[in-house]
Parts: structure tokens; C-alpha cells; sequence
């Protein structure tokens, strides 16, 4: 039931029998169904949450009416939305499963507990914090530096599972421009 | 001497005299006269580094030798190219100082040894990371969705010391438009 959760964990700490009781004790299983949404822009994202099962993508809106997906999350990845769940503000965020998903969920307050008693949780999240910075600074990075089809190329790189299981509209709005002009990306390789 | 980097430490741990004295045994530090780099693109960053006096800019180039602004750190804040630093591979950004500068570095065999010495530290650079990872995904998503004047205001939001400490062309190249783009902006302001 939480063997995806604690093999995640053991890649960094190793958490002993005790300490995985304590920690699976906290989690909260949270079914979406496609289309459902785990957060909404204007909640506030209340949950470190682990991936079980599924897909989900992280968007917003700007005034014109236009997604922007900043990113997704299948099996063995965290989401939710960051600033909102440490500042207390509603999110700008919408996160949508892209598929039936299947979450685990650590509340806020859960997670401060937790933090004092296991340690090693700040050494676990150090270092998933350390990897979704180093890759949100690729992502900037590509934003302001490479061309269309070299933003795609990043994408495949990155979630090499994601591109026949997504809408192709995701992905263009995931690379920064349109489903047509990623169709023409797609079409000059063949 | 260290007083500085102590009072950064200590917002989100508390350290003993002899974990002080630990931490302040390993620091190296760089003095960088004005247009000075602490790192160039193809290097590989080796440290975190802590801005003691002074200010950098971290920038790329792009294929058409357009330069973009990816941050700025001023005192009290850490800087250095993360990715590179975690994965050893050369870095993409040039990181020069806009001013005479001076700053204390700690490198990764130095941190990796203090983190076990002193396990504190994972609990202080997760909230550092948290808090850089906020920031950084709000400038993904105001590059995203914002117009080149809220760009701009976040910048005076986000740096409220710089605007007038940094050359126009500089603040031009963060908020991704021309310096003749951003004298209009201000100029419409007056």
C-alpha cells in the first residue's frame, strides 16, 4: 500500500521500521478522478503531495484566457503547489488529473511534526528541494534561451513516459506554443 | 568577521558555539573587484556561495549573443549555479560582480562532511531552498503570464534596494525586454 512512498524515501534516508510506521501513519490517500482537480486557482494548497499513481498537470491562466503548464507529475513525483502550501496564499495554480490518479497527502502541520521527529526528513526534502530547483532553473533557462523545438526536446528529455500518454495540447502549452506549430515539429522529424 | 553569515544561519537554526566555530572553520572567502566573475559559463560550479558585501548578476547568452539576467544576489543573499554545483557538470551562466564584492564560499565536499557534523544544516538549506524554489516559480509563471510592466514591478518588489544600485541595461536584461522598452515604462511613470 506505501511501497512506492518508501522505496521514494529510501533513495535518500533510510527511515527505520519505526520511523516508516510513524511517517505512513500521516498520509492521507486521495482518489481523483481524469478532469478532477487536486487544487484550484484561489485555494490554498494545503498538502505536500506524492504521486501513487496516475498523472496530473500544474497550469495557470493568464488574463487572456490562455493555459500555461508549468508542469506535470506522474508516478513517484511530488506536487502541489509550493508557494502557496509555505506562504499561506491562494494559489495561482490549477492541478488537474490528467488521468485516474491515486495521491498520498501530508498536511502542513503533519509535516512540521514530522520534521522533528524524523530528521532525516529535512535531509529528504533538502534534496528533492535541491533537484525541482536545479530543474526549474533549466526550465527558466530554456524559456529565455532555446528555440520551439529545442523546448521540445527538453520536454521528451524530461518526462521521457509523458508523450504519448498526453493530450498533444498539454505538451504545447507545456513548450510555449501552439498545437499546430507543435504538430509541424512533430511532422518535420518523421 | 562572520557576524553576517551567523545572523543568516541563525532565522532558521540555532547553533552551538562549537558548531559556530565548525561552520566559520570552513569558509573560504573571495574578494571580486567590480565586472570580476565568481563563476564563467563552462566552469563547474564548486560552491555555495554567501554574498557578504556587495552584488552579482547571474546571466547566460544566448546563440544570438543576447545576454538575459536569471538573478541578482546582493548581501545576505546565496548564490551560485545550483545545477552545476549538484551535478558537476559546466555551467551555463556567467555570475560577474557589479560591484566590489565579497563573499564566502563553502564547497560541496566541505558542506557534505558539515551536513553529517552538524545535521541542523539540512533543516536550514531545506528552507532556504523552499524559499528560492517559491521565487524561482513565480518568475516562470510571471515570464509566463505577465506583461513587461508587471514584470518590472516585481522586480522593485522582489529587489527593493537595486533599482537604483544597478545599471538600467541590467534590470532590462531580468525583466526580458530593451533598455529603451524600460525607459518608457519609468518614463510613463513620472
Amino acid at each position: 500500500m506505501y511501497e512506492r512512498i518508501l522505496k521514494n524515501l529510501s533513495r535518500h534516508i533510510h527511515l527505520s521500521p519505526g520511523e516508516q510506521e510513524l511517517f505512513t501513519s500521516c498520509l492521507k490517500r486521495r482518489r481523483l478522478r481524469r478532469k478532477q482537480f487536486l487544487l484550484q486557482s484561489g485555494d490554498i494548497s494545503r498538502y505536500e503531495c506524492f504521486v501513487d499513481e496516475g498523472c496530473l498537470r500544474t497550469y495557470g491562466i493568464d488574463k487572456k484566457g490562455q493555459e500555461h503548464t508549468f508542469m506535470f507529475a506522474c508516478e513517484d513525483w511530488w506536487t502541489g503547489d509550493m508557494y502557496s502550501y509555505l506562504t499561506g496564499q491562494p494559489s495561482q495554480f490549477d492541478i488537474e488529473a490528467l488521468e485516474d490518479s491515486s495521491l498520498l497527502l501530508l498536511n502542513k502541520q503533519q509535516m512540521d511534526k514530522l520534521y522533528e521527529q524524523i530528521p532525516q526528513l529535512n535531509k529528504f526534502f533538502r534534496i528533492l528541494l535541491q533537484n525541482a530547483y536545479i530543474s526549474m532553473q533549466r526550465r527558466i533557462n530554456e524559456n529565455l534561451m532555446l528555440s520551439a523545438e529545442e523546448r521540445y526536446n527538453t520536454f521528451l528529455t524530461r518526462y521521457p513516459q509523458l508523450e504519448n500518454r498526453i493530450p498533444l495540447k498539454h505538451i504545447a502549452s507545456y513548450v510555449g506554443i501552439t498545437p499546430e506549430s507543435l504538430s509541424r515539429i512533430r511532422n518535420h522529424r518523421k
